[in-house]
């Protein structure tokens, strides 16, 4: 069993679901309490979703001992809202908006790190949505709420259009900082001691291992090992939109500078000076600790490697990769309080 | 007649407009209808705000066929907030807060495109207005109202001191994904199948023919054409402050890469290679396919141009514009589920 | 007397201080002010948090005149949430969460500019808070709230979560727009006139003289003075994360371009086109005002120097540093209707 989660969400006019939270998602959750769940919702095998309500709770009650389990039952019997049971026999791929938000949820609950889930067909399971502070909003029905709260003299906040959420309405994992939460999507992997800044940037199947400083943008895929910074607009390149193939890892300790961008992956301790990208075409020069010519390599030749600290040149305009001898370290005192 | 529409909005204690919504403006609207509303208002011709109230709104459903009209003001009968009619004979330039709102509207309803209305003296018709989960107040009222939530227990969110509000309270258009609506300003033009990023920002007067994908910044005045992209922090260069006079259009299917910026006008089909800035006064190497240079021009004489590459040579530093051969399209799952 | 103010906030259910909101701090108070308060407060000197309640609320409204005082205090008295009588008789470093958010507060109130206070010890004395639309919540009391929320059908917003509030929800200055509240932080310095737009970012101890244009951002410790603007992704770089220790200053009308980053103070007038980034180690060419070369220096060299130029030679890929003919003025039409 992959993952089994009970969850309360959002149906459209048409009995669809908008979106579902699952306060408490079990991964690869305890044989006993599986065969416990499935008996009391005729779970027939496969990725199920299964509707619950207040009967099927009231029996699931009387099996279940998990603590968290049995306090978000408690506390979703008797709600007006939909209620689900969604449960992954196996991580295959995506085939309903229940089980696309709960793979979601595994990764902002630190369970699967990026890439490590199957993924596929997740455009095509996410709705689009108004994210509203009523709630999620199918966008047929939006127009004629908009001017009804008008008319009331209120006004409903239209967040965002989207496919994916904002994380911390699902969740916020431990040991985190977010300066601004609309930056972080559902699906995002922030691990403890993690400070995403005002510019810094998250999306879904992306993020840190924690420790980590960041100010630039995470892009899907992309994950962040601990000790390093991505500076304020620092980019790493994604898959999804003008970048290449190549799914970008950053290393221990290492320093994206601001404004800099990165579009290949580094290892350990290496640094890309502000304002500089490097993209995988990047042609570079690579010298030795004497400042002299090694060799000159396609960035992507070089990626994965080492104690690199590129620099464009300032007296050639040239890009090199120099050895890093300063590889950075956090600031304490700001990680030290999170 | 250049518009007409019926609004609902929000007066400051002096009687002044703060804002205006237009749930269902008209442009260039049926003769036969203008003839029968505005024999209702008691108009005399020009460009008009005509407080409306219950009394007219009976008037008016009696003379009134249009469908999405008679929902409007059926709606907003009864209703404690001001009501208005506004009737723009022309396109002038701007003379008060509604006419302004509702200009702003027919940009983000889509019946003109950015640089196709009279906007002069939009900055003097703008109130700047607290933007709050309580709606648009009065700057001189907000500290007042902000003791007064603390007092009682809440929060007055302001969101925003600004001239402009945030489009999604207004209009949603559709066949669109806004990931942050506090990045896309009322008056903001975007095309069916647009999705702006979390790092992308429209501004008012500015937009895209859609499909696109905006992750960085479209500037006012800017127009992006169909299948181009804007990467993240990705850059187009204003008239407002710091840029030229030149009011940059980028065309088809063109790619301004992460943090690259243009400051020139593209045609169909051209790249700007992630981090490089092209400003109207860089110097470029003009090559042709053998990579044997043509020229040396200023940007600014590439302008409008299509199928180029800027690049800066990691060998030379130098700014090249070379023939683009690989134009970019843009991703077709992320683009075919709005 | 450094500081004297009454406040309101939130408390955790341990009764520690989440937050304070100061309506109307007094700086450098009047000596028989602070004499017939502190009589009434039972205050013993130094730097204190009284907590206070209606009963002495009734007593200080009687020896005090202030009329911005009174007015907050008899608005306050009877609110179920915490008040408190702060009282800084010096600015040493800080001890308490709500003298904390006092000099925050005194900041942001432009009584003091940025590194002018002793903010010594910040980060261990603000909590790490949810900043909810129902207010500052608990890290430990989220999960639970945002569940009750979801079961009876609502969403509770986590906006935050962070250290630092967004400084509107506690204090609009005068004469301002901020485009996108959430960049701004509680401690942010806005000199009037200021305007910050969407992709601007004001940190803690960090501002503008005014009048400015802040599209970029402005680092914790910078200070930008009169007439300069920060262009879009514009960089500061500040001292806390992968820059040095040099605090830097921005003098009047100047430009930092789009995209564009600095690393070392500007004197007056001075211009880094958009895309370049200066850091402190940058090798530059000093030209003169014929273009032959002066010298080559580092840039920190040049820290604080006015009227320079730099940008990226396009045919050398070299930085320079010309001497700056044609320094930036902010767009009038802009900035007079603030």
């Amino acid at each position: 069993m992959y993952s089994l989660a009970f969850g309360i969400g959002t149906k459209n006019s048409k009995q669809s679901w908008l979106e579902v939270f699952f306060p408490k998602p079990l991964f690869k959750p305890d044989s006993k309490l599986v065969q416990d769940i499935t008996a009391v919702l005729d779970y027939g095998g496969g990725n199920q979703d299964i509707d619950i309500f207040d009967a099927t709770i009231d029996k699931l009650l009387k099996v279940i001992n998990d603590q968290d389990q049995v306090a978000i039952l408690s506390a979703m019997r008797g709600s007006k809202k939909p209620r689900v049971a969604t449960i992954l026999a196996t991580d295959s791929a995506l085939a309903t908006t229940p089980e696309t938000y709960l793979k979601l949820h595994l990764l902002s609950h630190c369970f699967v790190k990026p890439n490590e889930q199957n993924l596929e067909g997740i455009y095509a399971m996410l709705p689009n949505v108004a994210w509203t502070d009523a709630g999620a909003v199918d966008l047929e029905d939006l127009a004629e709420l908009q001017l009804t709260a008008r008319v009331e003299g209120r006004i409903l906040e239209v967040a965002a259009i989207d496919k994916f959420p904002k994380m911390t309405n699902y969740i916020v994992p431990s040991g985190v900082r977010i300066a601004h939460s609309a930056r972080v999507r559902l699906g995002a992997y922030l691990g403890e001691g993690t400070t995403v800044m005002h510019e810094g940037l998250v999306n879904f199947n992306a993020g840190t291992v924690g420790p980590n400083m960041i100010e630039g943008r995470v892009s899907q895929g992309v994950l962040i090992d601990s000790g390093s910074d991505v500076g304020g607009s620092g980019s790493t390149m994604g898959t999804l939109s003008g970048g290449g193939q190549h799914v970008v890892e950053i290393g221990k300790d290492c320093l994206i500078g601001a404004n800099a961008g990165c579009g290949i992956s580094l290892g350990d301790r290496c640094t890309i000076e502000a304002g500089l990208y490097v993209t995988a075409g990047t042609l570079v020069q690579v010298v030795d600790e004497d400042k002299n010519l090694v060799k000159v390599a396609k960035a992507r030749d070089l990626s994965g490697q080492t104690d690199m600290l590129f620099i464009r040149n300032s007296l050639t305009g040239q890009v090199e990769c120099r050895t890093n001898k300063k590889a950075i370290s956090l600031n304490d005192s700001l990680h030290a309080h999170n």
